[in-house]
């Protein structure tokens, strides 16, 4: 049964799956649909090929700009810095929010090994005094290392001509932006406080 | 992000897989690493190319015939009867069993559609009337279904000089007999063993 252990070793290093779910998945793909089995794979195979980060905000993009850098219908007054690539598409989906986005790679985390150095601020800086931004709304996740990050920011933006907000009502503490509901989001986007 | 999307909608379909959990693991496939990809995205494309049902017992295998059937060390005076493919790994390595092996492709469901005639009950009796078996263990699940398939192979074996068994219905070790429910109390005291 080499090809299904192999197969099964495999699935058992994508995160949440055990060694029992990583068997389970397995048999479920010997009893599936072969086409199906081909598109997912090819799938899986190819899509650090195609995805990489758009230049400009961070976020991942098929094309040489993203969707919302190279969309002129999008609020250009408006920047959102997250942490994490995936969190465009959480904030872009509650159809709150039609301004730009930044990606800043994570969050500050200095027992993680995560200084400012590692993250986009430098981009940031940059596009906020070459663009025509009036507001920065900062939706770092709400944990320490969001909150860490979000007072950096605040920071290296004092003295300058722009409003700062953050999202507020509606995210738990300690929750991870990825598993909120649009609703939230979208009430955590209207109920943004000034920072 | 059509890339995306499309790993998201492929990864969707698998069990146990929910929309945002799809998104979390497309995201999670993007960073990694590009070599565990190919090889995953590899392994599930071909995993139905690979393997295919022993021709005597029905489990999976990638050979001719399956490990368990050839092995020329196991006691072929033993049948262990299962509904699935996977059932047939699960007895086999617990350690306690080293006989051979027979899936019947599922129980008999008739609210399911799943009637005798669907199951490889002729191919049992066959290698039961033309094997040297002195025992048939019945391993079908502690379910409705399964309890029926049982019932179904007792009567098929009615007046054929060997022994049936079922597994014992129980408490699992390591459990709590609070959390048990009343049908596995019932039968692990009627099923009570000497001490």
């Amino acid at each position: 049964m080499d090809a299904i252990e192999e197969l099964q070793g495999l699935l058992k290093k994508l995160p949440g799956m055990g060694e029992k779910s990583a068997l389970r998945l397995s048999y479920h793909l010997i009893r599936t649909d072969e086409s199906f089995n081909k598109a997912l794979g090819n799938a899986i195979a190819t899509i650090k090929e195609k995805i990489h980060p758009c230049p400009i905000c961070g976020c991942y993009t098929e094309h040489d700009i993203c969707s919302y850098c190279s969309d002129g219908t999008r609020d250009r007054s408006t920047i959102c810095v997250v942490e994490e690539p995936q969190d465009v598409l959480s904030i872009a989906s509650s159809g709150a929010y039609n301004g730009l986005f930044h990606v800043l790679g994570g969050a500050i985390n200095p027992l993680g090994g995560i200084g400012p150095d590692n993250l986009t601020f430098p981009e940031l800086i940059r596009r906020i005094e070459e663009g025509s931004f009036k507001e920065v709304i900062i939706a770092t996740n709400p944990t320490e290392e969001g909150d860490t990050t979000a007072l950096y920011i605040r920071h290296l933006l004092e003295g300058k001509d722009i409003a700062i907000t953050r999202l507020a009502s509606g995210l738990p503490i300690g929750g991870d932006l990825g598993y909120a509901d649009k609703l939230t989001l979208m009430r955590s986007l209207r109920g943004r406080i000034k920072f």
